[in-house]
């Protein structure tokens, strides 16, 4: 497989051509935003370390039968995957409050949802990323309502495998949020990315988070919380 | 039927007991608030005209088949309601984009929808009525995903009613806000207002707003906005 032109480049992610109409090309970067665009920063190591930290879930994912983008790995920072045409949505899955949700309901972060929550958001930098319902989604045609089921099905499934499989290596899965998108032959295909910039973890006993909440919040020590999600997944650090 | 002491005081409404216990005693006041109680002002004449303006509404959807609170005038600006327990979900139907929606989807103001857009907000003035989904209504016990579904089916029936009705009144049904409660007898009801300070009418040639928005956004004949609207539903204006 050859890497061709860049297709675009994202906050987190360039994607690039390849020599093959039905692959893209990933190289994952060390840039970190946070609040759309307003915060920005670099997290040494970050590309090398979410590129692996994907690459481990969407491998564990696709072992327990939910189908995903990713194909190998190319590089420590870049990975091939599956084309998509991706749904401008991102689909949240929260097992405990935090962030805008303790915000929205007015609960402390921390508090156990008596089930998983499901929200949508509009991929749209220009608006924020606003929240949306089935309402909206219906309305701007970004996806048709048997997509949302299955997006909402494939995610509830998703949230359980990474929750069982975080508990056992002492990771609260707090939140998490994920991307579909379209596949040439037309079929749902989960895709993007699923690492500590995408997802909140916390460690189970001290309740430290080791997300992407560090840089958010300054509260030091990003690089190494980072490190530390790949080494609970059995993955070798290199620093 | 007689008054007896104040159940609670909102923003646009006093609520009594009646020496019956399947009845309250409602008192629409001349207050207005916009921007969640941060703007606040008076309209002369407002209590007696959203009574009047609600009382026409809401008979007509009892002729039309929707079960609701309104039982009778009391007095210029007081009705007789059913008591229900209220659920603190607002309930919105939009056919045309307009503000937060606008805002939210990026759309300009006046925008017809393909469908009647849905959303649900948590009434709860602390928090500022954020907008929340199924899944949060879900997992604060808001209400059942029966009642969500009764709710949802019952206000886009008012919607076409009211819609309608006014459409051969020239006012345009931009959106409007919806509460629902819990009866004694444990039947959902719909309750409240339905009003200018509920709604967004604009009138149908010029697209002038006939409705709270000349309040929120300070664009002057507040009064005779609503007054126009009883006048076109065929109340009698007391100036
Ligand atoms: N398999 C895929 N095919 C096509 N595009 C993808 C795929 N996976 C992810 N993308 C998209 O690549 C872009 C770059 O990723 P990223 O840097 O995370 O972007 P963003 O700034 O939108 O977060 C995003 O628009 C993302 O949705
Ligand atoms: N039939 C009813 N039974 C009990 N409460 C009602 C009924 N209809 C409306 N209410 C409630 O009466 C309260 C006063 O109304 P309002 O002044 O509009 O309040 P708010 O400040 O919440 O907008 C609100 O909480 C409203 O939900
Ligand atoms: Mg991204
Ligand atoms: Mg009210």
């Amino acid at each position: 497989m050859e890497k061709k032109e860049l297709v675009y480049e994202g906050k987190a992610k360039k994607i690039f051509y390849t020599d093959h109409e039905n692959y893209y090309w990933v190289e994952y970067k060390d840039d970190a935003t946070a609040f759309n665009g307003e915060k920005r920063g670099t997290i040494v190591g970050k590309g090398e370390l979410n590129n692996r930290i994907s690459s481990i879930f969407f491998t564990l994912l696709a072992e327990q039968g939910i189908e995903n983008h990713f194909v190998k790995l190319l590089s420590p920072t870049e990975q091939l995957v599956r084309k998509v045409r991706i749904i401008p949505i991102e689909v949240v899955i929260r097992n405990l409050a935090a962030g805008s949700l303790a915000k929205r309901l007015g609960l402390e972060e921390g508090t156990p949802l008596r089930h998983p929550v499901i929200e949508f958001y509009y991929k749209d930098d220009e608006l924020g990323d606003p929240m949306i319902n089935s309402s909206h989604i219906s309305v701007l045609q970004l996806a048709t309502q048997e997509q949302l089921e299955e997006m909402k099905t494939i995610s509830l499934r998703v949230n359980q495998i990474l929750t069982r499989y975080l508990e056992k290596r002492e990771v609260l899965l707090v939140d998490f949020k994920l991307e579909y998108g379209i596949t040439p032959d037309a079929k749902l295909l989960l895709a993007d990315e699923i690492s500590p910039d995408t997802c909140r973890f916390w460690d189970a006993n001290s309740k430290e988070k080791l997300d992407k909440d560090r840089f958010r919040r300054d509260l030091g020590n990003v690089e190494e919380a980072y490190q530390e999600i790949l080494k609970r997944l059995g993955g070798e650090v290199h620093v």
